[in-house]
């Protein structure tokens, strides 16, 4: 196994990371940048390396930086956790010409299942069902306008290199297709530095579904369940539950063998995810692939009891997995919240300021990832995830009533921070969440009902 | 179900009550004394009510005041936890006779498993093997001598009112006897308000194995499976684990039979614990029933995903329990350590003072149940608990990977006070601990070995 492994992240899942490596007896070498410095993870490392100022572009998302720590460092093994450069095709080469194991699969690997509208065709040559789209980017605006015309309104465009929710935009009006093409080429340069857009037809009234598969990087792919991440606001997960609830049984198995038979196709290495959406008419098609450990890999660990980021590892150091199909057995509901500091009550705009009381809930069944304390500084330079609460039930109705009591007891203030507690509470007690009848569309739709009661009042 | 339950206790185990009644939607209502009016549950709870001054004497042990507390909040239950009034059979009858349900066993039955001389008997009556001993408190100190001399030392004297540890001497010299037993009764007057004392022949290396039962009291029993609780300093349990590590299977299986068969002759009433030893000749026996909710209960959650309050409410309410003995499949190992605000260099000393930091770990698969802040003041008046941290995980190796990794993310701080949490990490880095063969004396072994290298270096 390695002996030092750098953690090329920041936040709650370097921590998590750490946390991992600290019980399998690895070394950490953490990162950090000018306002990071006073962070958990910089604290809880072996050591820290500070590798740039406070914005991301010259911090987390600096290649050279991070490899010159780690090469510095003594570490093996780089693990890039999520976001930032976790699906870089270009920072896993660089890695590998520098002697350091990426942990997750082969660039080779990220660059097609990274390109959104390639990975869309070949999970379509493998036999998984997809949306009408186009099968590759357009050239032109005029292709794409005939495209989707040839689909049928509503459409979605996305940005090739996007994934994770960023970078897609819905069209529901011919009339505005050129408009919203122009403007996503833009962001997609901007974000992605890739300017090239795809477009699949968009399903109104749709849940997320997506499964959790472990590769050896050999051929042998398991899956550990699928999860439900329809509860979303932008596009940007809220809530997640596993198993997906109100999901029938027969469908659920197709949606995971559909995952394990795509996952195997590619050779999967490490740990990844499919993405599905499940149309009201009982039917699923693929979406895309995270290559990577996600925010929401708890509940798959508290119903599994299987360790995500210990699979990860022992695949990038040539292990191969500790656990078959049939180790695989999941018991119970696991249901897992963000925290964010960010103000629901206007669209969910980040809330920068210092925490001043931060006490997270904790006794039975519940578990907390999470770099806040008490005088965390939260900036507008990164994801204002401030903690997942997760928690584990025999059933869903009492992870529903854990998961609020949870909630309730988490004590988080500071000036000018506004976190999305209440709102999660709003949500778990929602009698259409409670009711596991919910799509993607929920949060609007209580966004909807709030004006309508206003209305009403006023 | 009830719509309010009293919490007749303090400290972490008020607050564990309280979060399961706030899952169920029951409305909580806390006692404090004077020193407890700032305290976790004082906050946690829907009300709180003072029953009187820091001493427990005056406080949490006065059922006038507990009792009045209860009515006037309009509570229909009150839940004693664990120590204090929990085996208290006249404190139930005082609940009973005011149309409040004591959550545990009846009075009469309290009455008949707390006399630990006559629980023996019921247990031997019900064919468990016991240590040769007293069948009844002996008359006179000669009485006693002569039964002593008929087991054959060792032996130890105990409190017939006492249990959990506390009321117990051992004798391995005859001519020192007559000043033990003097002196114990002295102590078991003083504490428990009782001088009667019985004796058994003491065994030496032997583990400690309990089982951990719930019953509906109309003989329907079924068992949760064992704990090994052998790592105690002054008998008092430090690391609690279960499955009872390096334990045959088929004797493991013996034991949780017989603890099944004993409550199911008395008809037991919602959780309780039948303690057994288990001596090196691989045989077991009986030593005393605890009929409450016990400290280590953690670890049996973990493992079986039963919420062991939410059973104890619902046997109480008259619902019966929730779970079969088929539906519980005990899954991978849970380990427990309790972080004492005591100095394991000066023979665990109580070190009360002021918590300056207080950061509990967190992250996978780790459960924390605390009372703890910063600010907050560790008194003599109480119980040195501070934290229960509990870990699970597949198997031993990882469990025990994982407790240390928590005790070592674990900042508690303070002046004057000390904590177990180093000597918690030396006991699970001990080699006899992770062969799985220490038994009650390892603590003491720790210490034998400590002072030998003392001597060495000095």
């Amino acid at each position: 196994m390695f002996s030092t492994v750098l953690i090329a992240n920041r936040g709650e899942i370097a921590l998590r990371i750490a946390r991992t490596c600290r019980e399998m007896g690895i070394r950490t070498v953490a990162v950090c940048s000018d306002s990071d410095r006073d962070s958990a993870i910089a604290r809880y490392a072996d050591k820290c390396v500070r590798i740039g100022p406070s914005a991301a572009r010259l911090s987390y998302l600096n290649p050279a930086a991070i490899v010159t720590a780690a090469l510095q460092s003594g570490a093996e093994a780089v693990h890039p956790g999520y976001g930032f450069l976790s699906e870089d095709p270009d920072f896993a080469e660089i890695c590998e010409a520098n002697g350091l194991t990426f942990v997750g699969p082969s660039a080779a690997l990220l660059r097609r299942l990274g390109d959104k509208a390639q990975a869309r065709e070949i999970a379509r040559a493998a036999g998984l069902p997809v949306l009408p789209g186009s099968s590759r980017s357009p050239a032109s605006l005029e292709e794409a306008r005939e495209v989707a015309a040839l689909i049928g309104y509503p459409v979605i465009i996305k940005a090739t290199a996007g994934g994770g929710g960023r970078g897609m935009t819905v069209v529901r009006d011919p009339r505005e297709f050129g408009r919203s093409w122009a403007r996503l080429r833009a962001v997609a340069q901007a974000t992605f530095n890739d300017p090239r857009l795809y477009l699949e037809k968009f399903l109104e009234n749709a849940r997320h579904v997506e499964v959790q598969v472990l590769g050896d990087g050999n051929g042998d792919v398991i899956h550990l369940g699928e999860r439900d991440c329809s509860v979303q606001r932008r596009r940007q997960k809220l809530v997640e539950e596993t198993p997906a609830p109100g999901l029938p049984g027969e469908l659920a198995e197709r949606i995971r063998a559909a995952a394990v038979h795509a996952a195997r196709e590619v050779r999967y290495a490490g740990a990844g995810t499919y993405e599905f959406l499940v149309g009201d008419d009982g039917d699923f098609v693929f979406m895309e692939v995270n290559c990577r450990i996600q925010v929401e890999h708890p509940v798959t660990e508290q119903v599994t009891g299987i360790d995500l980021v210990r699979e990860q590892l022992r695949v990038a150091a040539g292990y191969g997995l500790s656990v078959t199909q049939e180790d695989v057995q999941p018991r119970g509901v696991a249901i897992e919240v963000r925290v964010n500091a960010e103000d629901p009550e206007r669209g969910f705009l980040p809330t920068p300021g210092v925490l001043d009381e931060f006490l997270p809930p904790s006794g039975p069944f519940v578990r907390v990832d999470t770099h806040g304390f008490p005088g965390f500084r939260v900036t507008a330079d990164y994801d204002p995830l401030l903690a997942k609460v997760t928690v584990w039930a025999p059933d869903r109705r009492q992870a529903i009533e854990r998961v609020d009591r949870a909630l309730a007891e988490f004590r988080v203030t500071g000036r000018g921070v506004h976190t999305t507690r209440d709102f999660l509470r709003r949500v778990v007690a929602n009698p259409v969440f409670r009711a596991a009848k919910h799509t993607t569309g929920l949060v609007d739709e209580m966004a909807v009902e709030d004006a309508e009661r206003l209305r009403l009042a006023g």
